[in-house]
């Protein structure tokens, strides 16, 4: 059991850490996002590896839990600790320097509080570029992106947050720094804790800062958006994409007609420069070496998906902004998705190959459970659909509360019958914890107990998220 | 403490088990292929994941070691264990089969016993590549190529096999099975099991089979070897690769001259064609997409190269057969070294800026010791060098013995002091397990050791691998 945090123990802390580390905790803090979780607990916001430590120290010998916080951005209630007894919440966000940059070694060392559109402005400066993009690359915080191991728009080609760490720093829960900063690109040298370390959530330890990878920037990028029969014509043009570029496809989103229609019921001002608008769609961005032009390379592709059936329709960016117009399409969607309402949302991903059926199969599931509209899109070469279900035009989400568990229940049975996951990349936080017990494979959920009492045995990080307290 | 496997233990086994999993142990089981390891131990090879799971019951039942077995390649000792309470050799090999192949997923499944070559050979058959290469690819298994996370001639553009993972089938300590075999190429739901296991050398669970990526295969590829001024020429060289043609870089090793040397000396037949004989060259490979002439790529990037005084000299590959030749030298080298003989070989990597000062402050801080040759090779892109040192022509290693382990000290101390690793690629196994506790993160440590706990408390799996049993 876990005691909670009291103005008393943070003044027994006040001789350890400065002035600057005690905040009073905001409703940033205290509630997430779409209003699903409001905490309580007290804040600290600590400015150093060495404060954080202190904190944890403490913690761990009051057995008082602690939920770190970085931009805030989660999706399910990661960051906010509802119910139990009250947390110290752990702010990162005054460790947001960015320690160093290494061109020649496309590396860069962050602290757990820089903001992602700092890390990619920093790649920029050095003539590099950091790969990881998403919607609220303007407040989340890296610790936040590693801890969740975040995906987004350039997956497909560079991999999730994952993909883009070398190193960490981590301070445990009995408030140990394990220095684990390393530049390099190959170490097998014991365990891989690194990538344990990411994706758990801060249920293990807590990132305090990360050697990232940048990228080369690819010499030319062409964008373009493409009529396409079907889903499975999608795949289809996927892999034809690919045969002609190899992976230098970096970006590859489906979107079905239901999220640009949204955008005008919603009042937003991203436009199809389609006619008619099509049924589906896919958003193609391809980023190439020196010497070859990216407007004849989706050419090329285009005019072969046109002779094999694929596509009828597509426009080709000819310029930037073009380019970004047809970003802005598929980038306004989550907005005119909050407008609307959800009755619920869905981050799921199955085999690639099981995609259309899935697609297929989900809609009249659906429309059995009460007239639905479904709003498909996402990262479709990664095979990762945020597959939401809104009322009807005219009718409020509210009126669907009744079957929202059913909706749910619904799309995450068929993402698992076909081998898929219910959280392809927004992670377990609060909101999955069920779900993870109902469709997690039970060895693995027996390892991942075992780890946590490993690692953190008195249970302060998290409490809650991602395990059951 | 554990107890010896005994003929009498096996007896009790085959009531469960099949005749054909009781085998003899041979050479190739007791010994490892450098000769600096032998060991004792019954031999045990099951044909599925489900005997697999009978005989770890048994074993941590009763106590009893269990060492997996792949191919048997490992370099650090991991697969033999010397001394100690005689274990069950847990042979992978009658599990070879490549169970599914899913072209439009770019992924396949192969067990844990498939051969390298067998599952490079298998994605060929679907229009697509398996990119992980080593020497040992002929012999070397996917089990043990993922247990020890295994490099090679490809990770700078595709990853080492950590990468080429997107799923795992692994019995646990307990003989429980994980079902981990995930065809996704994004699943955020718990702590990442998956590459704790990859990596730890079989002392946290026995991988039994591995959902692999695939991935597409450029459109055209072209190989070249430079002449280049210093390392750091090599450096520069790889930077303006990469300013050109992104990372369709796919390959970037270097070679002193030492290395052709050797061959030479050691009566091999690969040359190179460059004379004279540069004192560094690297061999550069470019995969690239249609509409691209790798030679032309490359020829641009040799004239660039020129002129900014990086490289004199140079040959580009005209034809498959010329870039095989290529190839052939630095494939060769390793066993131009086994002939020459070693006083002792590191497998290091250092932040890649650090590269040219390790290279330059080693060879006098070695020389110091004695007359000795350095062949200095490796993966430049990835901060990987193979740092081996021999006797004088003529010499003998035996006449070394007594300056190995001060070699060995000077070689990995240099490479930590500048943030580097003494096993990048090689693992730790029994040969560096005093290494990891000289050089490695005492609080890594320390969770390494709580993990290990954790997951197989009975410690039976690989003892003395990685972490003192």
């Amino acid at each position: 059991m876990l005691n909670p945090a009291t103005p008393e123990f943070l003044d027994t802390l006040r001789d350890r850490l400065p002035e600057a580390a005690f905040r009073t905790a905001g409703p940033e803090h205290l509630e997430e996002p779409r209003g699903r979780y409001r905490g309580a607990g007290l804040l600290l916001a600590p400015g150093s590896t060495e404060e954080v430590a202190t904190i944890l120290k403490a913690c761990h010998a009051a057995r008082i839990g602690v939920v770190p916080h970085g931009g805030g951005t989660g999706l399910v209630g990661g960051q906010v600790m509802q119910g139990g007894a009250a947390p110290v919440i752990l702010s990162l966000a005054r460790m947001d320097a960015i320690r160093d940059v290494y061109p020649s070694e496309n590396v860069m060392v962050a602290e757990a509080g820089a903001i992602l559109a700092d890390v990619q402005q920093a790649a920029r400066g050095a003539g590099r570029m950091f790969p990881l993009s998403l919607a609220s690359e303007g407040s989340a915080r890296i610790g936040g992106l590693l801890a969740t191991n975040a995906g987004g728009l350039n997956v497909l080609r560079y991999g999730n947050a994952r993909a883009q760490c070398l190193g960490l720093e981590v301070v445990t829960a009995q408030g140990e720094v394990w220095h684990g900063l390393t530049r390099l690109y190959k170490d097998n040298t014991g365990y891989d804790l690194r990538d344990l370390m990411i994706g758990a959530e801060g249920t293990l330890g807590v990132i305090t800062a990360a050697a990232l990878r940048m990228a080369p920037v690819p010499a030319a990028s062409g964008t373009a958006l493409f009529q396409v029969a079907s889903p499975r014509a999608a795949l289809d043009l996927l892999a034809l994409a690919r045969d002609r570029v190899g992976d230098n496809v970096t970006a590859f989103e489906l979107m079905h007609r239901q999220g640009p229609e949204f955008l005008i019921e919603a009042g937003l001002e991203a436009r199809v420069p389609l006619d008619p608008l099509p049924e589906w769609m896919v958003l193609v961005e391809l980023g190439l070496p020196e010497g070859l032009a990216p407007e004849d390379s989706l050419a090329a592709i285009f005019e072969a998906a046109v002779e094999q059936g694929i596509s009828e329709d597509g426009v080709i960016a000819s310029s930037q902004a073009q380019a970004e117009a047809l970003w802005a399409i598929r980038e306004t969607i989550p907005e005119a998705n909050r407008r609307i309402g959800s009755i619920s949302s869905h981050d799921i991903s199955v085999p690639l190959s099981a995609l259309p059926d899935f697609i297929a199969r989900g809609g009249p599931a659906l429309q059995a459970l009460g007239e639905v509209r479904i709003n498909c899109f996402g990262h479709l070469g990664d095979g990762n659909l945020h597959y939401n279900v809104f009322p009807p035009e005219g009718r409020d989400r509210g009126d669907y509360e009744d079957i929202r568990p059913k909706v749910k229940e619904v799309v995450h049975d068929l993402a698992h019958a076909f081998g898929g996951s219910v959280s392809a990349e927004h992670g377990i936080g609060r909101l999955k914890v069920g779900d993870l017990e109902r469709y997690g494979d039970p060895v693995k959920l027996t390892m991942m107990r075992a780890i946590k009492a490993a690692l953190d045995p008195n249970g302060i990080l998290n409490p809650g998220a991602v395990l059951r307290g």
